[in-house]
């Protein structure tokens, strides 16, 4: 369970709250030794632990430092199929800055499994962790091992690219549930690859009637996502 | 299989190609009696039939006329911020195959100007005469001459992506007018510009809390704009 979230004055090594956030923490059955998180509403996060919680006062003690206001409400996952040449690190570096959380390459029926490598992976790694510090980003998104479409798992909602489709991406994204969204490699994702998907509950959106680039597709869904304000 | 696209200066009744154009039409193996699609750029397409073709010239017959269907239902422009080397030729071939109609080149407090020729503009526009190709739109966008901010004019709505900002594109975009979407160079737009442009009716939108590369945000925002269907 994700731990309760704790606003502060100020992050602190020991930051004492009054009776109103000591009667807060109470509701909420937490206990000295309970971990909780503390934010100051100015993007800087950390764990906590609870020290003290009596009626009138509660005592938190400081933890790690964490990601806080630049990541999404909940993860964002690329899950994008195997591209040619360098242009996966592109991809890595802008999924980066618009705040993906993982990255799953895909192996489908128009993609070339050839393209990738150990150290093509150790490459996008790098280009995520640098871009993580270029958007000023506390998270490196994980740049996963290439799974078949079949193989692919997904928590909440899945949105694949479909030329063609006429669902947009903004009538269905919800912030209740983690959130995939899958682009296509140079070929095209095959219609029946794209059928097994939504069988399995994915949505197909639209990008608009043009033909994009398969390096394309996923940073401008990916912009749509951000464009919503997360 | 997807017919070749041909571009000619003008639909005519019949069309004759000198012999570059001859010469691509024999690289792409095209015989008399074979089908293409001719487009001239100005959103005019159609379909036609290759009458003669040999090492001088080519002729293509008419054919029926086709519904621009891969253009935006008002005009997007992308006004976009002088960059350093090669970025703006993503930028200008991303914004093509994302719908844009116009690219129109900025010059901004931290865009350098010396960024900018003759030979560069020349190779923007063919960039986005291939990538309209690619994309199989009949609208090649024009790439404008760099103006600086306080002489660009825009009819209907301007955006411009504020890191910071609450506003969401989405929550103001309209398809009864133009839209222009405006990025800045490396180091942002000053605040300064920002507020000039907003003093005259722009609209700051949020493309979320982390930094994006100035490459990025214009493929972001032009991305939150086709994901709308258009």
């Amino acid at each position: 369970m994700a731990e309760h979230r704790v606003r502060v004055p100020a992050l602190a090594p020991q930051m004492i709250l009054g009776p109103r956030e000591a009667r807060h923490l109470h509701v909420l059955r937490l206990r000295p030794g309970d971990p909780v998180r503390v934010f100051d509403g100015q993007g800087a996060e950390a764990s906590a632990t609870v020290e003290e919680l009596d009626d009138t006062r509660a005592v938190l003690a400081l933890g790690e430092r964490v990601a806080g206001a630049a990541e999404t409400p909940q993860p964002v996952t690329l899950a994008v199929a195997l591209l040619k040449g360098d242009k996966l690190a592109d991809v890595v570096r802008a999924a980066t800055e618009l705040g993906a959380a993982r990255v799953q390459l895909l192996v489908t029926r128009h993609a070339d499994a050839r393209e990738i490598g150990g150290q093509k992976l150790t490459r996008l790694r790098r280009v995520a962790e640098e871009a993580s510090k270029q958007s000023r980003r506390a998270v490196t998104p994980e740049v996963l091992d290439p799974v078949g479409l079949a193989d692919l798992t997904w928590e909440g909602q899945l949105f694949v690219a479909q030329p063609g489709s006429r669902e947009r991406l903004t009538e269905h994204l919800t912030w209740n549930a983690p959130v995939t969204v899958l682009t296509g490699p140079e070929g095209g994702l095959s219609d029946a690859e794209v059928a097994a998907l939504t069988a399995r509950g994915a949505v197909a959106v639209t990008l608009g009637p043009r033909i994009l680039r398969a390096e394309t597709a996923p940073v401008a869904l990916l912009g749509a996502i951000v464009a919503t304000g997360v």
